[in-house]
């Protein structure tokens, strides 16, 4: 929830004007999006979001995000398409920031999730997953197994100061999925960050996708784990299993799993579940005072994590 | 820059379904507005703001502003229109906050001032004086001399925090203001808060002023002392004069001024710089440690008080 550069009158006319998209009527910074400055960008011939990147996204990255957002939209995915100037390019330059235009998404969305969400969540990103195949570019996925053991090392003389033995748990966890972690799953373009807040919804129906600033090449299967513990747990931690079972069949009815995949998801959600604690207990730890963006609760996805080292088989996910 | 609340798909539907605006498309928040929770409101009729109002604002005085605000548009003031529900109100209650539908108003605010901005606004602030002559509700300013003291008396003791001798300095300007401070000037509805940020312009001209949530019944001239903080100085604090005389001349071939508005306009000036310097003070040092918000520096309005203090008489606003 921040903007964090202020746009210029004169410069958005100016960065408008390369485009074919009409006059600007009005621009207002939206409170959503941690990493980026976002503005809901009007002109006289409709609704545009304009994002300037900030440092915390690699410029180097932004030619396989917006590639892989024009590759998407042009399949037919529900997701924002990159708006071309004039001469052809996306990704051009305001305020001395990388910046782009992009279309708008109707839609909200949901802070009640239903069990309709999870299955519609499930089958969107199964077709994201199909619709990504055939998508030249590559990316690494830099928050796996040896970016988890780096944000670790970053926090772990202060782990303890969020929860004791903290920090013991954390590098027996760490430990523990390294001596485990599977390989040679299917893989190919994932989100990654599929959150309620990155999904919207009109009349319950899913209108869009948005935010593919930490998609990746990986197991589609870590993908699926990933929204397990976005979509599936309850605000007193508790797991909603029913929600697991729509969201894993919207998936599989769209793209059938492996039984490799189905036997290591268990793995491959704790895994998520790291990945999220450790990127908050991060933030948590290192956010300046007086910042604008409140950290969130790294110790929710403890609580997750939990869950799913307790989990005997992916049947608990409904598979 | 702040979205205190979120407001539920499922509440917000049912809030707007007693509109006669259509069915909500998207709903966004804005990243404006430090005392409310604003959103950008799209319907498939067109876009509103959904103004959430949060403890900072009195219950009490939102039917004056929302009336205010009504008042003003039937008169053809370029400012927000409440938009009434099918049951004639437009002051009503969504996550247990009062909460109102304003028309969108297009236009962007100026990140850089140009003369013919403030010639505008000038021209502007005496059409709402003007226009706001017949309106019939009253609501008294509280943050003129009484409130000041009281600010002023909860910062005192770690005024010198922010500078040496600051607790000192206000305590002397306090004196000199309340041993002077003018009375029986021509007064009626007043906007006290009109910034940059709260005045619109599309192709540089003026299209709407915002924010009417510190509106109140004071002396007319206060508030043009208000704009001269607001509108005249540079970034690095030196006084404009060309954009004062261009304010200060917009304002009165639109209203004139009374001899007596003249001759007090300096104190009024000084008034309004001491108004701002103690909120901002008072936020600053109170802010909680972690808050959205970063506080703005008081020190600024400090250069400027003592700018309107070393002047001799209103001729250096260009009257």
């Amino acid at each position: 929830m921040a903007v964090y550069t202020e746009v210029s009158d004169g410069d958005l006319e100016k960065f408008v004007a390369a485009y074919d998209i009409g006059r600007v009527v009005a621009c207002k910074g939206i409170a959503e999006g941690v990493e980026n400055s976002n503005y809901l960008l009007q002109t006289d011939r409709g609704l545009y979001i304009l994002t300037l990147y900030e440092k915390r996204v690699a410029k180097a990255d932004l030619p396989f995000f917006l590639g892989l957002m024009d590759h998407l939209a042009a399949k037919g995915l529900a997701c924002p398409t990159p708006i071309r100037a004039r001469d052809g390019q996306v990704l051009r330059e305001l305020m001395r920031r990388p910046a782009a235009i992009i279309g708008f998404l109707r839609g909200m969305w949901p802070k009640r999730i239903l069990v309709t969400h999870c299955a519609q969540v499930g089958e969107a990103l199964a077709r994201l997953h199909l619709a990504g195949a055939d998508f030249p570019m590559r990316r690494a996925n830099a928050l796996t197994l040896a970016g988890w053991k780096k944000l670790f090392e970053d926090c772990r003389a202060r782990a303890d100061e969020v929860k004791k033995g903290l920090a013991e748990e954390l590098a027996r966890e760490l430990a523990d999925l390294a001596a485990h972690w599977p390989s040679g799953l299917p893989e190919g373009v994932i989100h990654a960050d599929l959150f309620p807040d990155n999904v919207f919804f009109l009349d319950d129906q899913l209108s869009g996708m948005i935010d593919f600033y930490f998609a990746c090449n990986d197991a589609f299967a870590y993908d699926l784990g990933i929204c397990l513990n976005a979509w599936c747990f309850e605000r007193d931690g508790s797991f909603n299993a029913t929600k697991a079972r729509a969201l894993v069949r919207g998936y599989t009815q769209t793209r059938p799993v492996t039984p490799a995949e189905v036997e290591v998801l268990p793995i491959l959600a704790r895994g998520g579940a790291l990945r999220f604690l450790l990127t908050r207990l991060y933030d948590w730890l290192h956010h300046p005072a007086g910042a604008f963006v409140q950290p969130k609760d790294p110790l929710e996805y403890l609580k997750k994590l939990r869950f799913h080292r307790s989990v005997k088989s992916a049947s608990a996910y409904g598979l």
